[in-house]
């Protein structure tokens, strides 16, 4: 069968090759992909940008398929089922944080970007009714991201003022949508007027250009302050950020595309009681919870782009200029 | 009445005058100070640092006395109470953070640092009983910020490996006692050895001498990490704490001494779920639940020295010097 492998062989860095995925474990489900979603890690995996990444491996972290074979251990009620896939594996059973055994499907071991998958049994959830295939890989690790930095860390509550950065990201996009659906008033930046226009679509209630040199004292004066909010860009617009949050505010972090800031404002943080809070992904709780939220409340992921396998090049490059609106999904049958 | 005023006529900046207090509100009592404790703030306000800081205003946010006389709408069972005050105004009900009505006794209004002080009934607390007037004195400021930061932020649990630096400051060594009695494994920095002496007195695990090159290391090593950080010092010391927390970890800043910092790790931040949250002073509830829990365990500040008000200007001296071992208190009666 046919993947998406890291490689180092042409200048892509990637190539489509035919792999051998072994024996199916006995804890374990082959899921036939109809539909996988990249991520930003895909694109630093090719780029090299983690320690331990292995030539030969197929990249991808999201999914959406069909369980055609099941292991010894697992019932046979899973053939057959339409799923997706929590790509997190070993984040343990405490809420605060990850194990030091957490690992991501897609690196070091075998991912979706692939016809067929071997997964335990356990990282399934069948598929939401209301999502078609693309839509559905679009969802867990996106989703996850978003639904923890709301709910567990943000604690998100009805009526807050909720700014979500970047409105174009997969998380930024889902944690609008859920915001909403939570009762909050949500706000949102871009780089791009289009993609506030969208926003608007969805019941967000002003978006900002962050080119704009004064796009904070709009936010400022728009909002009139930030109960929450959440970024992943940091640099220094984490400086930027903190003065837009009320007293008791807190900011979530999923990531830190600008790198570190080189300077924070400390004295506005203690005396305002600002919380800066670090979040990645989510525990298997979080992944639950989400699936169960998206079913509620028909929330949709957004796709940019659907690519057919040969094109796998195309989609990657994509991603990497940063210019999507929305999920960009491989179609793999 | 004699006080410590703030005043331009020398260059001292502080001076021991006559003031009179005016009349008693109908919602206040006179209470005759016995000891009041200095804290950074009032050397601030000396060095000018603060905003709208005016001379003529006696200096001081912590006292403990007895009640002399009672405003018309003020039960008399006051009078003759031994009290300590609680020199937070107008918090507000909200928890998270303090309402912009919040001010402080000591500056802008008339504080601690004379013979007597008018305050609102609502500030009083009754004194501890196995508290001497000085160890009073020097509780009400940095006993609610070291609560605060603990319990309301910190939710310190038993078993929990908390360091706290600067065991020297009046925050940092309630806190350390707050957090043994909490049934934490409490961990202390410090600048000189002698202080860490006093800390194992306590019950302290180990102490670290932050001169030391490899002080984290040995930090790390002991603890194996730890869940929750109480720092008043920041700078570049951030990115040195950061690392010391477990995944889920917690940084509670009251301050930021060294300024702010010039790096920070935000990928440590993010992939290890980490919380950076800041505090000052504490809410009226912080305030009733921290003199419960000092009466509850009996906690005790540690003096450092005692002046009588003539040497005023000593006192403030060596507070500016920072190498105080506990609260630098000057005796009014």
């Amino acid at each position: 069968m046919k993947g998406i492998i890291l490689t180092d062989e042409n200048p892509d860095k990637i190539a489509v090759k035919e792999v051998d995925l072994g024996d199916l474990g006995a804890d374990e489900v082959k899921v036939r992909i109809h539909a996988a979603a990249l991520n930003h890690r895909d694109q630093w995996c090719r780029e090299g940008r983690y320690p331990n990444i292995k030539n030969g491996i197929i990249l991808g972290s999201d999914g959406a398929g069909e369980v055609v074979e099941v292991g010894a251990e697992v019932s046979p009620i899973w053939l057959g089922k339409q799923v997706i896939m929590n790509a997190a594996m070993g984040w343990g059973t405490y809420q605060k944080a990850q194990s030091s055994d957490f690992k991501i499907m897609g690196m070091p071991t075998h991912g979706t970007l692939a016809q067929y998958v071997h997964i335990k049994a356990d990282r399934l959830m069948i598929k939401p009714d209301h999502l078609n295939m693309e839509e559905a890989a679009g969802l867990p690790l996106a989703g996850v991201t978003a639904y923890r930095a709301l709910f567990y860390h943000g604690q998100v509550s009805p009526g807050d003022k909720v700014l979500i950065t970047g409105f174009g990201g997969g998380v930024s996009q889902l944690a609008a949508q859920i915001a909403l659906k939570a009762g909050a008033v949500v706000f949102v930046t871009s780089g791009i007027k289009k993609k506030l226009q969208v926003a608007y679509q969805y019941g967000v209630e002003e978006g900002f250009i962050y080119h704009d040199p004064d796009w904070a004292d709009q936010a400022k004066k728009a909002s009139g302050g930030f109960d929450l909010i959440v970024d992943s860009a940091v640099g220094d617009t984490l400086d930027t950020l903190i003065p837009l949050l009320i007293p008791g505010g807190k900011l979530v972090v999923y990531g830190a595309t600008l790198g570190n800031p080189s300077k924070v404002d400390m004295r506005r943080v203690f005396w305002n009681q600002i919380t800066i809070q670090g979040t990645t992904m989510g525990s298997d709780e979080d992944f639950k919870k989400m699936v169960e939220y998206v079913n509620v409340h028909k929330i949709t992921p957004i796709i940019d782009s659907v690519y057919p396998l040969a094109d796998a090049v195309q989609a990657f490059d994509k991603m990497k200029e940063g210019t999507q609106m929305g999920k960009i999904i491989i179609r793999l049958l």
